[in-house]
């Protein structure tokens, strides 16, 4: 994000720790930091999305064409880290078993807003197996800082959710027998604020497609 | 602080989250908000400190003189509040025994800077009877909010402490027999990084003069 509302981003981010949990923010221009030491933010990504008043504008691979020494990078913490554990704990993980990039849904919760950023809250969703669901609370609760416990379980409709099977990122999954659906904070949240607020330039994720660091799983324990 | 260099502050603060843990942070010129309904940050606190250029320039009780619509308000927890369940678990507080401000000082660690700002961590030091240690890191810990866990038990000088019993701000304690100093993140922290650092305009809290809230200590409770 430009320099002129990196402010409002974090502000944004320290109203809604569960979907924005701030890992680290890189200075102005820089591209590398101590959570990618030699890396390159601009080029670390699978893929970019780029906006552009709101407006995604262009999807490449490299951002190095669209940077400027004016932008701040926010890393977020992403829920695809505590998956390990869950799976560890023999909690099965649909999208995993139909290779399909976890489903996520704008929500009608609507975020703390922040100066010119506010948006909805966007969720992940995994169909947990109903004797699973309170071991897959415990387990995520105990990584705040990659979104944490769920923040819905049940229900899609209280969240303002119409059809699992239509996710506005990510892929459909096939809910197996004796699941329910168990909805993490998502840190494509504040790409939502970033399509709703509409900032003169944004480069987000594409969703799906995180950064991966050298960090491990287990740095990112709650003490 | 200035808005101009408020993103700067709230950086710092996600840099070190354990002397700056924010609880809230009101809009450029605002004077209440959540934590403070119907209340006024420029009158609620008991004392302030206004410093120009890293300057203490003024103590005054009301800080309405020199009040700007510039201006960002930032809320940071206070280990005081974990004081109640230390005392509940019968851990006496010589601090609170002696009817002193708890004495606080610079350390030679230096915080993460964030862009203008930097400056040596401050703590807050009570010195705890040696069996009751492990049970003030226990419950002290339960309350990241406000500092959380001790960032260090016992030998001062390893912070490069010189003397206990001349502390930076606040006032000396007698030491008790059997006990051991325990030190914790301050939220003085930042107004040394006020000092270091010399912004043009900064209002702190008088250190021992903090904001008290209608928030209950358990609203702190780590989840």
């Amino acid at each position: 994000m430009p320099r002129s509302i990196a402010f409002d981003l974090l502000l944004l981010a320290q109203r809604n720790p569960k979907p924005c949990p701030v890992l680290g923010v890189l200075d102005a221009g820089e591209t590398a930091g101590p959570l990618l030491p030699g890396g390159d933010v601009r080029t670390d990504l699978p893929a970019y999305r780029v906006y552009e008043k709101g407006r995604l504008v262009a999807e490449p691979t490299d951002a190095r064409e669209c940077w400027r020494d004016d932008l701040v990078s926010f890393l977020i913490g992403c829920s695809f880290t505590f998956e390990a554990p869950l799976e560890r704990a023999g909690i099965p993980l649909a999208h995993v078993e139909q290779d399909r990039t976890v489903p996520m849904y704008r929500t009608s919760r609507r975020l703390e807003p922040a100066g010119s950023l506010g948006g909805p809250l966007v969720v992940s969703m995994r169909p947990i197996p109903a004797d699973r669901v309170a071991d897959a609370v415990r387990i995520s609760a105990r990584y705040p800082a990659v979104h944490g416990a769920p923040v819905h379980v049940g229900d899609p409709a209280a969240l303002g959710i119409g059809d699992l099977a239509e996710p506005d990122f990510g892929e459909p999954v096939d809910i197996p027998d004796g699941t329910i659906p168990v909805f993490w904070a998502c840190g494509v949240t504040p790409q939502a604020a970033v399509m709703e607020s509409a900032p003169e330039l944004a480069i987000c994720h594409a969703p799906g497609n995180m950064l991966i660091t050298d960090l491990r799983d287990e740095e990112l324990l709650a003490p």
